[in-house]
């Protein structure tokens, strides 16, 4: 048995944790408090059932679509995720390169280690833009509009971090980016490093700098402030996702930082339907948290999903092998997503419904 | 204490893997990806209570019935399972002779290491022949004429195999048949050796020649192409087990094939009652799937299956013992069911009913 | 710490464990097959919750009670197990001396090692006789009449056991009595001895002697031929119980023969109240399984058992210590079941009710 | 990684374990004899999900409140606890203290190390006295008169303790006071030491002295008795608190003594929101048991709680580093608290509702 074949996301997670050091991978790995919603994120979808139907007569699968008007090869896209030069050298460049390759949507953070124009620059089509709003609003200005013209085309605007979750694991290993790395996008703006305090010095950072009293407001001032598409990523509530379209997003994003913020947040699988139910007429609905295989993402779309962002996967196949270890790990998910629609009876993203939760 | 009593299934299944060649045991007991449905599937069975009744003069237990008009000794019979001569030398006529001592069905794949006519010529009835539809309609055609020339009595056509769901086991071992053992009823119409690729030469071997794009319109030539009945195996909704029946199956196996295609399918004893609903005026209803002790044999039964069938178990009594391993396997489910009928208060298989699933 | 202290009836069972031969320990702990019910019997009382109520004006619990009329100091009893003198040289003696002296009834297993004259003389009021249906209706109308003799009060007939539930802890210590053992009361009728066969000699016996197509009209026959009232033990549906007391029986025991013959059968705790429902108006109705703490007995009360029976824990107590063991386990459910009702408000047994299980 | 940082509750009960003597951490961690009770309430909040809302606008959150209208910092509370001098040697003045410092509710066990006249002499506002009902109403008058002349503004009766539940780890343990210590408030009454028994010494001090047969005059004669607000603590059900609260309580609250009492009552988390319903029109409804996280109180309040007591957390504070400890408790609670308010959308507790739990 080859017991080093790297054959799904897990294979990629454990060969990340032997190759990258422990406040690294906790940092990536990581959850808020006590992990609860971390675990339940990945139990979540595993606990869906899917009823697969039979004699589809499934041709050739096609999971093409769009985000936001953008053509994808597949409603698999990548979540922004911080500090990629921690998992490799080539940090966010060689993210962007393997999203350019599998040709789907990149979205950059802005806690990037790699300025956006020199991502961008070398990113396909789509990328979007993760932000967050500082309290300095010049600042959080200058970001959209150097994003606008990087090309960036669409604006992330994360809302589930009005203050930083504590995630102990990092407050145990002092967690702060090591000599020589910055938040580069922020370092002409003089918000390029990390304090150097007691515990996570990425905490400190927010704390210092990002506006805790976000609001619709804020949302309704960036949708005015930027000819891009704004797209509210966090939200847990049908409420919230209705409000945020009726506000200007364009799409929202089901997600809870993928464990990180509000420990027993409920699994973003079980939020989704709901959002669905309130405004999937209104704008795209998208989700992440816990995808790690082709059936979850199958399980999202027949929820209503336009598409799902992958983060933490993409982060373990850029620790074990940069941008080709991306572009494997994308490549694995969507090979089960296709097994996954073929024995489902699905050619076609559009013929995945809720009848595949159904067992009638 | 004596811990080598083969008392029961598990002690078999323990038994087989001592004995066995990991890569075979591992094709053996595998699942897909993550083993969810795999354990579901058992899980299933032992989840459901038996409300027994009391003082209902139960007399020698009768449990004689006909599956699709044929005589068997006992509603359990032999699924088709590919490839017994990884598990002993004599192979698919050691399982046959075992299945006809027990006078019980034989479902002979048409993945076997021994050809059709060899095995069809030394079972009992009733046997059958599971059937995979080829790309080559020439080649399907072919093997159905073969199986009624050699005396099956009915044509099993899997259908939730349009591609082979990943065993990520097969992959790390590299899964192949052996040098000597081919897939036998193939072998003359040029499709008996498995491709030597990386990763499980089965799936090569299913992607490379089996038709993907099932659809029911096959279903529908299969009915008109031969004489035989028709029972459509692996499926997992109640709408397709009505529709399969209306388009000619005159039997349909719920199953999941074992747990070996889609991870996360349900357990098959969560899906019969919906197809039993859906279709059970209009043919007869199998299951198979987790069946390891006779008390979920009679589980099935109140469920308003007509016969259960079983794969692994049969393996691993071929795996210890060859034919008197199977034929003891039968006889212990046998016996069990038996004593589940006598202290659930039945003396025939008609006297299960849905009552022993409700306290009430 | 003192570890050696035996508080609970758990201290029991690991000390029993420790003192006694394993096939015996065996025999007596086992259940069925793959022990589910064994299991769900002590989950079950444990998974009910209690919903005490407060200043309740508690005056000093009163938990007397009468069974088929009679006296007994609590509603704890002791149930039918055979073979003591496998758990200490005094066997049933010491048994019943402890029942007396604890003020409770006392119920005689028809396979006792100890002729019922012996022992009954030396029990206290209640004394209730066990019964198995043989073959020979000679012989079982001859144990009725010796019972009758001897001063039983009752007869027990227990009818979860048409024929014996494989219990595969004896099968592999191919349990039988040892040699100066018999089934003492059966000996003068030639049946006092176990066949000498491989797996279980008690299973063989079973199948050798007792009636397995036993029917209500045995039940009639029964009624018919004692003064003595009949109580019906091993019932598991709300109608079998409304038969039964139809049929003649003063009373019902919701068992499951403590998991020991229908694996898989349901707790006694999830029957109970649908037996209660279906023929409380019409006998009285008592439970056995899995009681293992006070609160236990107070629950099987709210939910409308007149007295609970309990098996191994007397078992537990006549392995460690005889009869003053078995007087100590009595003692400790006592004081647990007092603590239970002073904590959730009741004097009486009569104040407690299903109130106690629902929170509104 | 520095694993000495204690940064949640969890750390701060592992180092008072490590160090602690055996017998005190027990007295303080056990719960009633299976402890299931004792893990249900910390299992009951991490089980509740909280559905947070974005864009919220929150600003810095006040976590002020009032308790019988006295002002508090925030909704964290310290309950009353036995024998503080076994945790450290400045004992309940040091708790007090903390809560001092903490701006917080302090209540006092009547079973302190300390009198209460030296505690509430250096403790802040509020501070409340716990008292049990003894036997000799003469004894209680004593206490509550000089509970009154002590400073205290409320007396807190326990009612689910008409008995001491068995706590087999104290049993074990021959728990008792160690020289030098004892109950002091109770000294001067003769009721000052426990009884040198085997077993528990506190179990036999409550037999021997607190009144087993607490009915609701007992309450009336209480409120009678004393010009202070009485808070009645141990309530399980919505109607005793809603009679509590007629026969004239001001507070209630929700508890199960820790899981130190009745084994398997239910979760406080499963029975506050029926309390609340039947009585929180009618006096404040408090709840304690397993709060171990910011976010479990957060989930009190949504359903109905004006604030929670902490009980074990202080007492490890208090085991590891005294006063300090205890503030470092309080303080983390605090902090916890207040992050998942911004992260749950809610600048004051006024805005935690229901809504926190649906997500619709």
């Amino acid at each position: 048995m080859d017991s080093d074949l790297l054959l799904n996301i897990d294979d990629y997670a454990r060969a990340a944790r032997a190759r990258t050091a422990k406040d690294t991978f906790d940092y990536f790995e990581g959850g808020a408090l006590d992990e609860i919603t971390l675990r339940e994120n990945t139990d979540g979808w595993s606990r869906l059932k899917l009823y697969y139907r039979v004699l589809a007569s499934v041709g050739t699968r096609d999971m093409r679509t769009t985000v936001l008007g953008q053509q994808v090869s597949m409603p698999i896209v990548v979540a922004p995720t911080a500090f990629h030069k921690l998992a490799c050298e080539a940090g966010e460049i060689a993210t962007a390169h393997a999203a350019k390759a599998a040709g789907t949507l990149f979205i950059l953070s802005s806690l990037s280690n790699t300025a956006m124009e020199s991502v961008f620059a070398q990113a396909g089509s789509p990328r979007w833009f993760q932000l967050y709003i500082y309290k300095d609003r010049g600042i959080t200005l200058e970001l959209v509009r150097r994003a606008e013209a990087a090309g960036a085309e669409a604006i992330v605007l994360t809302v589930d971090a009005p203050g930083l979750g504590t995630r102990e694991r990092d407050s145990r290993n002092s967690f702060r980016l090591p000599d020589g790395l910055t938040v580069e996008n922020l370092a002409p703006l003089g918000k390029g490093n990390m304090p150097d305090v007691e515990g996570s010095g990425l905490a400190a950072y927010v704390k210092a700098n990002l506006k805790s009293d976000l609001g619709f407001d804020d949302l309704d001032w960036l949708c005015r402030s930027t000819r891009l598409p704004v797209v509210v990523k966090g939200v847990c509530r049908g409420d919230d996702a209705r409000k945020a379209a009726e506000h200007g997003a364009k799409a929202v994003v089901v997600s809870n930082h993928g464990g990180r913020q509000l420990d027993t947040a409920p699994a973003t699988s079980e939020v989704l339907a709901h959002v669905v139910d309130a405004a999937g007429d209104r704008c795209e609905i998208h989700v992440d948290g816990g995808i790690r295989r082709g059936s979850d993402v199958l399980k999202a779309i027949a929820l209503g999903a336009r598409a799902v962002l992958v983060g933490r996967p993409v982060l373990w196949g850029l620790c074990v092998d940069g941008e080709q270890g991306v572009m494997n790990v994308l490549e694995i998910l969507r090979r089960e997503l296709d097994e996954a629609m073929l024995l489902c009876g699905c050619t076609r993203l559009e013929d995945i419904g809720k009848w595949v939760l159904d067992p009638k």
